[in-house]
């Protein structure tokens, strides 16, 4: 998470470097690390992020004493959550507050949202009283809310300042920070009621007032405590820059930016998959694997109870197993292929609910071309899985049999790969979480049960 | 794939649109609709551009010739690209090009591509001589690359201007642009040489040649044939507002900008998830069912085949099974829960794929982790099912035959789901392509090989 003023400047900041510090010579451990920072050997911070997380922490540590606090507070703005932490545990007390007041309220709420409570008091406590008052302000919002991302330091104006009052002012604040692009404009009780560009204003009579501007906008924004996916959606929807968070009484809070926006739709996307199957939906090859595996464990024992419930229904059937084993050859094909049919059917709704915003009927028109999907590709494959089991075994029944469950138990896992993560949401769960789990339950069950039980009673 | 330009500039829009179309009264069957856009009950034209796409085509026809050139052209702008299509081709070619030429010429590109040659053909030579050339340049980008997606209206100036000539230069610019945030500066050549904020312009002594406060950037680019998806990572990586775009001489084409690069996350996202399980990567509730018919079943048949490969192991054994059917309840078991569990490591790996560059060695480390939770998830579900195959059984050596089975097969489900990306990788196709079905094939026929294996060999 980084803020967008402070990335505004990004392109020009980079070179600087070079010329502002060569005061620093490190007489330490990581000379080499730290002047390759300024000899432009990284194009950006990020770049610079990158290299410094693959080195000790001894260096990592070694580094951030050895940065200027501003190169360190931007290269820290973009690690990774994990190693920002194990960075600032390991930073003296001065050092960490030091760069943590270089860093704009968001990015250092962020990092110190990490921290164990008392570790974090004692930095709170060093910081200016400003400072920590904003990011005490900022922890107490839910970091999975519009609340929790916003980036306060945004341009408000007043709506009764003239245009030409409104550029003084602007310039005036241009000298400690970058300009954003838009301006927010708020009434007596500091709530919202417009957003004017720059170039609103430049094109503006210098004498009129802000508020004679705004009269017919209709205006857009969040309250504080909606989830951030949704404020993902709607800055996507609108292709805002950065969309206003305000209180329920309509006092503008901050804004949450772009460039945060793309991290959630990144990380909705993990979400997303490896919720489907029951990993972490944080998990990435740098999660330790042991957390991997106390996190992967309880779902792979609710698939095992799941396909104990599918193995039940084959011990119903052991009697005519034990009669004509061709049909634990075949079952598998059944389950199998549903299976598929099914996490395709998945896939397509999943991806739907997360892109667009929740539509009912539209839904469960979806769940029916799936069905239809189902049905039909389910008659083509079993058509073809006839023929080929009649000439694997010359047994038409057994051909007849294969191609009615298998038909039957694809129609299902359609049906059923479409409408658990409708289930899902509408029981106020993650549509995707384990989805894909229940969906083979269903189809092996259901198709271990058809296939055998047509078996049993029109071949044995 | 909206303009940003045109986009920033949105929050003020909105509202003025009232103000200036009250003229239009539409003597016809929309006039509902037409009035509902201009008596501000759409808060954007996202909002409009929704409501019309749900209406007939005679209806959306007919609001596209009421409504004024710029509400059409902004509600067009937003609209998914079979509307835009659909409407389009069935609106007067008079009106077409009236609503085109308000678009952006990245827009109207997007439009336009959808088309068939014969009627873009129709439209371009009604176009402005100007705005056709434009939109034949960027036709002819491949649209998956930065040049296809990539907005011209960007502010470039020279490197030879002065700080107070530029700012002018923008403040002409302004009369009939939005004003973009940054300014692009170029040599002689027309090579992108730096970039400047309207904030470092503002700034500097009126004096100052321009390529004097480039001498020590270091300036991220793209090529115009770089895949999108590259761009979006590096633009997401930097967050950056727009990505220049310039050609294998370095002449700046245009600029990514980041609302085009959440739709490319977006549709990223989906593709993974759809590919992994064979449906089509661009498949939404919207596509036509018979359409998913047809992108599906090729990989229906491909896991057809796959499937018989595991059947056949199971054939290979069907005198073991005729002999003691118990097997063919158990087989299910070991064959779901490694498949499980190789379908974590799988979207795991997917997401790492997705969301950072590849990196070799980091990928095939991820590898081993996988294979340690996967052993270490292996024997803890091992040993817990040898219990309850004991206890439902009673017998020993089944429970252990069914526990070393299920322990290996997990083990291979998760170093196959860990590889198989990145086989797919490295042979340059997609790393999510119909990669749970290869998984599948796998892990089944594995699992069948070895359960019923060990059982032949020991217990019968």
């Amino acid at each position: 998470m980084t803020d967008t003023k402070k990335q505004h400047n990004k392109q020009d900041k980079v070179g600087k470097a070079s010329e502002e510090n060569k005061v620093v010579t490190p007489q330490n451990n990581c000379r080499d690390e730290v002047n390759s920072i300024y000899t432009g050997e990284f194009a950006h911070p990020a770049d610079a992020a990158d290299h410094i997380e693959n080195l000790s922490i001894e260096k990592q540590v070694c580094m951030m004493e050895h940065l200027s606090s501003e190169d360190a507070a931007e290269a820290l703005a973009e690690m990774e959550e994990r190693a920002q932490t194990d960075i600032i545990e390991n930073l003296d007390v001065d050092v960490a507050v030091r760069i943590l007041s270089e860093m704009s309220p968001d990015d250092a709420t962020d990092v110190l949202d990490e921290l164990d409570e008392e570790h974090r008091d004692v930095l709170l406590e060093r910081l200016e009283a400003d400072d920590a008052e904003e990011i005490r302000n900022l922890l107490a919002f839910d970091p999975d809310t519009a609340g929790g991302i916003m980036n306060t330091e945004i341009i408000i104006l007043s709506q009764d300042l003239t245009a030409d009052q409104a550029i003084m002012h602007i310039r005036r604040e241009m000298e400690d920070k970058e300009i954003p692009y838009y301006a927010y404009i708020v009434d007596s009780e500091e709530r919202l009621v417009g957003v004017l560009s720059l170039r609103n204003l430049l094109l503006c009579r210098p004498g009129t007032v802000l508020e004679e501007k705004l009269s017919d906008q209709s205006l857009i924004s969040v309250v504080f405590d909606e989830d951030k996916e949704n404020v993902a959606h709607l800055l996507s929807r609108y292709n805002f820059m950065a969309m206003p968070v305000v209180d329920y009484e309509g006092r503008l809070l901050g804004v949450v930016t772009y460039d945060d926006v793309i991290d959630i739709i990144h990380e909705e996307a993990s979400e997303d998959m490896l919720g489907m199957v029951g990993a972490g939906q944080d998990e990435t090859v740098d999660t330790p694997w042991l957390e991997s595996v106390k996190v992967r464990l309880p779902w792979l024992f609710i698939n095992m109870m799941n396909s104990s419930i599918s193995a039940y229904v084959v011990f119903l059937f052991e009697g005519s197993i034990a009669q004509m084993a061709i049909l634990a050859v075949l079952m598998p094909i059944v389950a199998n292929q549903a299976g598929n049919t099914g996490q395709q059917a998945l896939a397509v709704m999943i991806r739907q609910l997360a892109v667009e915003r929740f539509d009912r009927g539209k839904s469960w028109k979806a769940v029916l071309r799936e069905a239809k999907v189902g049905a039909l590709t389910g008659l083509i494959v079993s058509l073809l899985v006839m023929i080929g089991v009649f000439l694997f075994t010359q047994n038409v029944l057994l051909a007849q049999v294969m191609a009615s469950a298998l038909a039957l138990d694809m129609l299902l896992g359609a049906l059923a790969g479409a409408s658990i993560p409708l289930i899902l949401k509408e029981l106020g769960r993650d549509p995707a979480q384990a989805s894909s789990i229940f969906l083979t339950t269903l189809t092996d069950g259901f198709g271990f049960l058809i296939f055998l039980g047509l078996a049993t009673m029109f071949i044995l």
